[in-house]
């Protein structure tokens, strides 16, 4: 099949380009001897997960319990789950799932390790646990404070739990900006503290894993780190562009659109809206705008309906009722997780069809 | 089932206030003799179109036609697709409807309507017509001008297509703020332009819809509006709140969550981020916040991650992980489109769980 022949909106993914994408960072990772352990809710298809294995990862991370349910269905074996899980009916679930494959959860907290251990040890299963501290996001994760060890120390005792070692998410630094140099000096302080008050309490630490896209490549600059869990890298978006992280022909994901209207004098309306695209702004410079247009950065979508993207295009531009575009989502892993299928395209021709299989699994 | 076995995040509908606001502008338009023909992409759900129907609406609206073609199979049989249908695959699906139910079409262009016509008249069918103009808020709509009216004389001179009228989305005026005096009577102005120049071109409009939730119930003071197509009024939402168009107490949808963690001073992570609550902002007022946590208005949902909501809490406040919270979020059309399933709660019973059938209809 051709693209041409595809109905819009519909969700396309440059092959050769994700290809190029998965082999830099796997690259990337051998060359600094950092472990590699994507994180799949980007793209939520076992599919590129299996081609990220296929590219040195050791294995993936996800969000959500029901992510890793859709992975282990998919056959793979060995996922970390990001997210302190809480409440009988996920810790069920929990232990049901490392009865298939090898599990590892965040936690930062000891109610959550507690109710993941007796679980585990009621139905004679391991579950594996990291810690996750709290290095400036001020998301989750225990305050870098010798008062914090206590917790881990008691965890670290607690049956059926496989301890890891720990765990932070530096979105403070890496949230889609160009990496300055005093944050990255900042934060290797910070991890220094770290692991000195853990060294205090003699809690070993054999993985110590961040990271994110953004400041994937910067990653080896991170005394310490021996795991890395970049996203987005799979894709790109305009954020991570935005962000110097890469450049719009880095981009995997584009959703094919149609021009609809051309009523409004200046303006042109795409059948892709905020139920399409995802209505996640742009997060760095002027935070404008809901996508780029390739081939048209004369084009601003300075707006999204639901349904219809708003385009101003300049005065005197051609375009007609019929001309289709390829744009570029702020934000990848939102737009993504708004449609069930991605058209796989190379050149001009669509080569597979890929469903979202984990899209939805919020529990 | 008790809410209490609901595993979270879960989305839930209180039956008794989705009646209650069934009821409410199901009564204002018979008051009003105004035909209700609800906009469905609120819910999605043919369940609630049924319900709809069952108050009196003489039909439904959609944006999409996925979703035309979701509560035709349920059997809704009066179905206006309010957006511009562009190309053979669409227009062949659309005459596959509307050998199945009474199907309209609103256009803002002859393009569209000439390729409607050829599919329709092609396939020995008829496809309904209505005129979008353009009153003010620039998405699509002809301009309300003499100019316009001959592309619309050759749309009615078309075969295949039944001429019903004409539509507006006036969504500058009913843009989710209070609707200001001045503003109504700019808008009954404009339309009554429009009607000077349709009747100089002797162009009939037995049909003038117009109208959404915020200003749904000023509909009566628009001069010659014969028909309303509101669509967030079954739930309401944080943003129909703000526009001072209901409170709290009339939100029917609300997203159940648990804290996860609260490892971080002055902070609350709820299970429930922009891939749960969607990432849309709130509309008025200071655009601050992503949802309104019931019972709690001194919790602010400060920030949202794809899956963690960043609630900041006074100090001193005592929450604890395991608690459950029930978030009204700010926009429910996108909220909703994010789930497969909403669970029907009156009071703390769980008495039915509905599927979101046309969740995901793109295109």
């Amino acid at each position: 099949m051709n693209i041409h022949d595809l109905d819009t909106p519909a969700l396309l993914i440059d092959v050769n380009v994700l290809d190029r994408n998965l082999r830099k960072m796997a690259q990337y990772c051998k060359d600094h001897r950092l472990t590699l352990r994507p994180h799949t809710k980007t793209h939520k298809m076992p599919e590129i997960a299996r081609l990220q294995l296929q590219h040195g990862a050791a294995g993936i991370t996800v969000a959500k319990l029901g992510e890793a349910e859709v992975m282990a269905d998919a056959g793979i074996d060995d996922i970390l789950i990001v997210y302190p899980l809480w409440g009988e009916k996920k810790w069920a679930r929990l232990v049901d799932l490392a009865r298939r494959v090898r599990v590892t959860v965040a936690v930062d907290s000891l109610a959550v390790a507690a109710g993941i251990s007796k679980a585990a040890k009621a139905a004679g299963t391991e579950i594996g646990i990291r810690a996750e501290f709290d290095t400036g996001f001020h998301r989750c994760g225990w305050p870098i404070a010798a008062s914090s060890m206590d917790e881990i120390q008691k965890i670290i005792a607690l049956p059926g739990l496989r301890w890891d070692g720990i765990l932070v998410y530096p979105g403070h630094i890496m949230g889609n900006q160009t990496i300055r140099e005093q944050d990255i000096e900042r934060e290797d302080e910070t991890m220094d503290a770290l692991f000195k008050i853990l060294g205090s309490a003699s809690i070993p630490y054999p993985v110590v894993s961040g990271g994110n896209t953004p400041a994937a490549f910067a990653s080896h600059r991170f005394h310490g780190l021996t795991e890395i869990r970049p996203g987005t890298y799979v894709f790109n978006d305009r954020n991570t562009v935005d962000a110097e992280s890469a450049e719009f022909a880095n981009c995997a994901l584009a959703v094919l659109v149609t021009v609809v209207s051309t009523s409004v004098s200046q303006r042109a309306i795409i059948d892709s809206g905020s139920k399409t695209l995802s209505a996640d702004p742009l997060l760095s410079g002027d935070r404008l705008g809901y996508g780029y247009v390739l081939g048209h950065p004369e084009f601003k979508l300075e707006d999204l309906s639901e349904e219809h993207g708003h385009l101003t295009i300049p005065s005197g531009t051609k375009i007609n009722i019929g001309d289709r575009l390829r744009v570029i989502p702020n934000h990848a892993c939102t737009c993504i997780n708004l449609h069930d299928r991605v058209f796989v395209v190379q050149g001009e021709h669509v080569v597979e069809e890929w469903k979202v299989a984990a899209r939805g699994k919020v529990a």
